[in-house]
Order: C-alpha cells, then sequence, then structure tokens
C-alpha cells in the first residue's frame, strides 16, 4: 500500500470562491494501468476558476481543482511498464478515458466521449476526483507523461493545461517553417503560442487588445505585434496573409471574428481555444468565401505532449509563470479572475512539502 | 472579326424580375488570351435568382444573368493554344482573375481578391460583363473549359456552376473511398454533390427536411438518407462519425448548425455552399469542443473543373434537369424561387439557335 497521503485545498461552499480549505479525501482505487504521484507543483488555469466561480455550472463541495501537475512517482500499477517509482512526471487536464473507442484507438484519447476530466468528474469506480491543488493523485498511466531531464517541473506544471491547449492545434494545423501564424490574445494559453509557435519556426504575429503587454511580447519574440483595440483597421494589411490564427481569448461577442477570418489565406484556419461563456459574433455564410475555417481544440494527445514537453527541453523553452506557496490558491484565483497574472501562477506544494525540482 | 452577334435576355427594369427582354449589347473588347463562345445552353444558378430579385444589392439594367454556360469556339486569341474554333467548351461562374496574385499563381484563381464574375461586374476595359441567357461570350482562356466529347453540353452546363461549386470542397477535404460523407439539402448543388460524392467512392449521407424527395434521393444513389424535419433527435445516431459534410442550404438562423458539427469526427469540415441572406445560428466556442472546423468554399480551379468533368463523362453522370428555352427564363427564374424545380434548369438557346450536343 502507499504512504501517500491524500490531502488537498478545497472549496468547501460553493458561494466562497476564493476561500480554500485543507481536507482529506479518498483516492481511486488504484489499479493495474494506475501510476500514483506526489505532487510537486499545480498551476492556476482560468478553468480553475470558470468551474469554481460556477460560470460552467453548479459545483460540488468540497471539491480541489488544479490539473497542470508536475511530481514524483509514488506507485506503479503491474501493468506499467513506461514509469518506475521517483520518476519525474506529469499529468493534465485528463485522467481517463474509455481505452477502446475510435478515438481512443487513432491517438485522439482527447476526443473520447467518455473522456474523464481530472477533477470535478468521477472514475469507473465512482470515487469523485479530486485535483492538483494537493498532495497526491492518481492516472491511468496513459494521461502520465514523463518530464524531461532538464526541464524543471515548476516550468513544466502549466505546460500540461496551457502549453498543450496550443501545442495540439498548433502542430495539427501545420505551424512550422515557412507559415504565418497568428496568436490573438497574450495571456496564459496565448503566450505559450507564442513561445512554441517560434520554437516551431513560424513567422508569428501577435494580436493584442493594448500596448500594455507589448514589452513582455517583443521578449517572447513575436515577429510582428499588432493592436487591435481602437484600431478597427487592424486587419486589412493582412488580407489572407496568415496560414493559422489560434485565439485563446475568452471574449465572445465583442471578438473582431470577421476581420480575423479576412487573414486568412485560403482554408486557413481560425482555431479556438479560449471557452468564454459568452456566444460568438454574429456570422453569415458569406464571412466564408474566402474559403477560411472556424473551429475548436480540445487539450491533446499524449503523443503531443511528450512532443511539447522535449521541445521545450530542447529549446530551453521557459514559460512566463509567478510562483506561490499552494495555500495562497485563494489569492490566485482572484488575480487570475482579475486578469491581473503574467503569465500563469504556479502554485508550490506546502502541505507536505516534497524535495524534486 | 467575329461574325458572332451579341444578343441576349436581360432584365431592363430592376423592379420586374421575372420579365425579360432581348436587347443586344457589347461585347468586352477582344484579347490575345481570349476565346469566343456561341451558346448553345446555360443553366439557371441560384445565384440569378439572388441576383434579379436583388437580394444580393441593387443591379443595373439592363442585365442579362447566367453563369453556366456551353457551346462551341468560334474565335481564339493569338496566345491561345488550348482551344480551337469549332471546340466545345464551357465557362462557369468567373470569366477573369488577375493572373499574377499568390492565389492566382498557385492554382487558387476562385479565389483571387480581383475576380471578375461572369455578368454584374466590369472586365478590364471597363465593359459590362453580360452572362450567359445570351447567344455569345468572350472569356480568358483560364476560364474556358473544354467538355469531354462524350459528356453532353446540356448536362456539362449546370455542372460549371453547380457541379464545380460542390466537386471542389468535395475533393479539396477529402472525399473518397472510406470517407463518410454528408450532403444537406438535395437541391441543385445538394444533388450534384450526392452524384459526385458517390462517384467519388464514398459512403454517402443525404439530409432532407421531409419524405417528398425521398426516391429521387434513392435513385441518385445516396447510401443513408436522414430526413430531419420534426425530428430534433436525427443527429444522435451519427454522432462523431462523418468526416465532411457539404452544405447546400439557402438556411441561415433556422438551421442546426450544432447538431451538424457534432456529426463530425475529429478535425472533420462543414463546408457551406449555399449562401442565404440571414446569419448563421448562435455559436458558442463550445460547440467547437470536438474539433470540427466550419468553412466556406468559392466555385473551384480549372483544374477542378476539367477533373470534374472527365470523372462526370467516364462514369456517365447524368445530372436531374429539366430543359426549356431561353426565351422561358422568366418561367424558370419563378420556378426556382418557388424551389419547384429538379433538380436544375437548362436553357436552350433560341435566340440563335446552334446545332451542337
Amino acid at each position: 500500500m502507499s504512504q501517500v497521503e491524500f490531502k488537498g485545498y478545497a472549496i468547501t461552499d460553493a458561494n466562497l470562491w476564493t476561500q480554500f480549505n485543507l481536507i482529506e479525501y479518498q483516492p481511486k482505487t488504484f489499479d493495474d494501468n494506475d501510476v500514483e504521484l506526489r505532487i510537486a507543483y499545480c498551476g492556476v488555469c482560468g478553468s480553475d476558476v470558470h468551474t469554481i466561480t460556477q460560470g460552467w455550472g453548479q459545483i460540488p463541495t468540497p471539491l480541489v481543482v488544479g490539473h497542470e501537475i508536475t511530481g514524483q512517482v509514488t506507485r506503479v500499477g503491474a501493468n506499467v511498464k513506461e514509469f518506475k517509482v521517483g520518476d519525474r512526471v506529469g499529468v493534465g487536464a485528463q485522467i481517463g478515458s474509455c481505452y477502446k473507442c475510435r478515438a481512443c484507438k487513432e491517438d485522439q484519447e482527447n476526443y473520447c466521449p467518455s473522456m474523464i476530466d481530472t477533477y470535478n468528474a468521477h472514475y469507473p469506480d465512482g470515487v469523485f476526483a479530486q485535483g492538483g491543488y494537493s498532495t497526491a493523485i492518481r492516472a491511468n498511466q496513459q494521461f502520465v507523461f514523463a518530464i524531461p531531464e532538464n526541464l524543471p517541473l515548476r516550468y513544466a506544471a502549466s505546460m500540461l493545461c496551457a502549453g498543450l491547449t496550443v501545442f495540439s492545434p498548433l502542430k495539427r494545423h501545420g505551424c512550422g517553417p515557412g507559415k504565418k501564424v497568428g496568436i490573438v490574445g497574450i495571456g496564459g494559453l496565448g503566450h505559450y503560442a507564442l513561445l512554441f509557435a517560434k520554437a516551431m519556426g513560424a513567422e508569428v504575429y501577435a494580436f493584442t487588445h493594448s500596448n500594455r503587454k507589448m514589452d513582455d511580447i517583443k521578449k517572447m519574440g513575436a515577429d510582428h505585434i499588432i493592436v487591435t483595440g481602437n484600431n478597427p483597421d487592424f486587419a486589412k494589411p493582412l488580407q489572407m496573409q496568415l496560414d493559422l490564427i489560434v485565439c485563446a481569448l475568452d471574449v465572445g461577442k465583442g471578438m473582431p471574428l470577421k476581420d480575423y477570418l479576412s487573414m486568412l489565406w485560403v482554408h486557413g484556419k481560425f482555431v479556438m481555444v479560449g471557452l468564454p461563456d459568452e456566444p460568438l459574433p454574429e456570422m453569415k455564410a458569406f464571412d466564408f468565401l474566402t474559403g477560411a475555417f472556424l473551429g475548436g481544440s480540445h487539450i491533446g494527445n499524449k503523443k503531443e505532449a511528450l512532443e511539447m514537453l522535449q521541445l521545450a527541453a530542447d529549446k530551453g523553452i521557459k514559460p512566463w509563470i509567478e510562483e506561490m506557496p499552494m495555500s495562497k490558491a485563494g489569492e490566485a484565483v482572484q488575480r487570475v479572475k482579475n486578469g491581473d497574472v503574467r503569465y500563469r501562477f504556479v502554485l508550490k506544494q506546502d502541505i507536505s512539502p516534497i524535495d524534486i525540482d
């Protein structure tokens, strides 16, 4: 049996979303395909905030959120060959799938209709899944990712949702040398999109609402920066120029979607990775006459996660993060809600400190 | 000089869209890259009706519409090697482009920002372009298509807009053996999409609002027919099953777009080839979480036109058309407006009859 304790910072009153209380909880039944890990770091994702503020629906309590997890393996199931106790690993926003549908069989497990979210979901054994603002977690080996030796766990943590969510569409839809790639909204996801698109060899166009982040965006390596606020003609010089746009905005109706579509080359794609609560702007079939495509994406598969982590290790990609102790989760989610984060919070284990990096 | 006369059935009063009067008009200046043809047949396109009813904006008069043209070459410019006098040829919905932009250079001339429509447009020499409900037309050789010997001109005519508009997205987005392709709306465009998708080897799912066309759709070769009207659950059995959907509906808000997107396999495409005046239904980013893409298309390029015509010739594809004399254009457009057509009208030359088929 494991010597690991399962404790986490939980929302215990659904109406008090900045108040986290330490609780103890039951983990899923450990099975032959599971990996158990002690958690060293957990990133703070916009999804955590959407969830605890109940923007995506009512929540049960107590609820531990967090799905950008890195740590060290403490136990492996009998069928697990890829990992051993002591390995540095991570877990992202998905912790299970059906393993037998077409999606699961074709490396599209992130589109499995029976996917299990890392928290606020139920494992097949009926146990409620608690997330990573906690000491430990158990996950099916398919959803555990080895972290390359020279990639610090504090950096890898927020790559596992924010990073993968943008890396997957960049990879799948052709980002690379000779391609012009637009990134809209330079926040947690957008800053990763910018770093990765650049590392993948594309010419990168960053679209940002105001001048505020200009210096940061330059340092992140954007080849071109386009300020969209107060400039209704921002898209005009780029008509049919871009091959791909990844949009990380958490904005619906107010977004100049037609302008973005007009910048795409024939059959170019506008991929939304943000999930605003409000609807998109009104569109007509006419707005797609240049052959543009509007679509979405959902995290990424394991192959992409491993490729992304290796790219980050090889190219020395450093995400722009602010680190704080896990007990300050309340402050972190409040600041994410306020948009006061550059560009991602990573919570460091302080319930059961672990000496690994 | 040419012995051809340029006469056509024109709308002469913008408020009387079913009343066609025979007029004589000036053709474009003949240049070294032009081909001139006597017109034998011209299809009646939904675009003709949108144009003359001014649903797409005000029109000048007199206006001759029609852009599904077949006939016989009467004159070729000095630079024209592909055609000679007497050849059987066709002209579709585009009659010119800039010939030098990226789109033109990369076989995407149908997306050239300076494209010239076949009618209700101006040629570079300033002459107003009149369409195919007429005796003859001049077009740049890039936009003239040879008709295979064993494909009758009466069949080829409506392929040049309706056919090409659906063939291009089918071809570009992967229709073929082993693929499941949905066709929504079995009218002029939709019936071609069904015939071509089947000829290209796909498993074809036809979506139709009522039982009315059931027998026809079976005869056209659909593998599956789904009646959508009064069946809010029509999409449920097909969740994430289809690789591609081509939508020929001329309906906006009333269309169950979310249901259609839900039937697409990961990164499958929903391509709109209809151009309703009204906006699309309200959408959220959440509706694209399965990785689906929504997009458009614009006619097709010359390579696709020739491939389509050859496919039709090789497979003996017969469009379902109703033929009438060109002088009955008024009756034809009225019936198209009423949806009373199975599945395309083709007008036969009667101003200056031509003995070719």
